[in-house]
């Protein structure tokens, strides 16, 4: 099977001009197939907040009523997707913006209201990836650039967390591809050592994983973030890899980028 | 080969959500391939005014600066955009919204500055149509949905007519399919006499249109509005409709819909 790169980009990379213009860079160098993921950053916070509407966060989530859905749907769809698209034409790629309502790339659920009513937040369930009208596009010479949004299939569109989306289409898409899932964050990967940049684990399988639980080196918001790359892993996604936006290049450089995890 | 239908509607159809809801839901019925190109209505204004931003038009058309670029690609290319590719989907209909950056699938460049500075506005020069990918596109199922956006292919995104790209897509199209253009408006189509809603006239070729200009029956604006359809049918555009948005359906049941321009 054909390699494709699942590249998620999160809101740090949007805030930070210069940062995604070298993303956008070392992005269009990658070879093969390959698709990008971007979440909103805080573009869609500021917006709201000149239009008048208040954001409210709920562990990092942001509650998604009618009218913050017209503005992420606006920031995330349009704004930060099309000019993405631009630049990376600009660069010889020829990006095609999407959300999960276009091409029926991709269906989700409204979120059920159980402590915390999300709104229009959508959860995504197995076999929801368009797999067909995805690997057509990719095989025309597409790069699919997908915003943090999909839809129910009966009209509304539904705010939908990147990360989500990144595995979704990544363990979609391993059925026609051998898929490499990489999330980039503001660190170099996975640490030893929180305060020591050079302490990088380089790789991870799942019994090292359960070792560094246990001694406390994995801790917090990380262990579900492993768990999630894990189980992609158990769907069909070759690796997944964790780390800096910045140093995308080192993937270009047949180098080692922040932290692979495998079942090897 | 076969028949493409390329239509387009205008920012009265967006501002008005019954009859978007009774465009759509015939569009999804019409037969065959098909793209839809959509303007974006008084959204623009409206958001660019609670934004604090003044909207400036000549002769019709809007000003676009930086910042109203910026509104008009979350109006035009996010809210209206997806909007209407949601709904579609839920008609059945596999709708993907782009813009002429999606896909490089239209180039323009930014107009000369004259008497006016119309600032990020784009014109589309012949053979800016990325005819190859647009099929591939169509041939997948998919069914184009536009909005007034183009790109120069060095980045920058260009707020451009919906008139235009239409017109583009059409001549552009019709090296591979027998593509008739249907320009949606608020009346039933071109009148002998503008008070009479029955004095609809159903065919124009160019004898008549010339015939009918000298007599001062078509007049102003809508003189350019028919030299341009005249243009897109020598272009080799099959035939050009001018017709009410609320009688799509006519198309569907094999009734007249509207004014048929044509070279017969």
């Amino acid at each position: 099977m054909k390699p494709l790169w699942i590249i998620k980009i999160g809101g740090n990379v949007i805030d930070n001009p210069n940062q995604l213009a070298l993303f956008l860079h070392d992005f269009a160098k990658l070879e093969g197939a390959k698709i990008l993921i971007h979440g909103g950053g805080k573009i869609a916070t500021q917006i709201a907040a000149q239009l008048g509407i208040e954001t409210q966060m709920v562990n990092g989530r942001r509650i998604t009523d009618g009218e913050m859905l017209n503005v992420v749907t606006m920031v995330y769809g349009g704004l930060v997707n099309k000019n993405i698209v631009a630049r990376l034409q600009a660069s010889g790629i020829n990006a095609i913006g999407m959300t999960g309502a276009d091409a029926n790339a991709i269906k989700a659920v409204k979120r059920p209201v159980k402590e915390v009513d999300f709104g229009f937040v959508g959860d995504i369930k197995d076999d929801s990836v368009n797999v067909e009208i995805l690997t057509a596009l990719i095989e025309s010479g597409l790069v699919p650039v997908f915003s943090a949004l999909t839809h129910n299939g009966h009209g509304q569109l539904l705010n939908t967390n990147a990360d989500t989306i990144a595995s979704a289409l990544a363990v979609g898409l391993s059925k026609n591809y051998e898929t490499r899932l990489i999330y980039c964050f503001e660190k170099d990967g996975v640490m030893r050592d929180i305060n020591d940049a050079s302490s990088v684990i380089q790789k991870i399988n799942p019994q090292y994983f359960e070792e560094l639980t246990e001694k406390g080196i994995i801790a917090d918001g990380m262990i579900p973030k492993l768990q999630n790359a894990f189980l992609a892993i158990e769907n069909g996604v070759k690796e997944v890899y964790i780390g800096n936006a910045e140093k995308l290049s080192a993937i270009n450089q047949g180098q080692n980028f922040g932290t692979c995890l495998s079942t090897l």
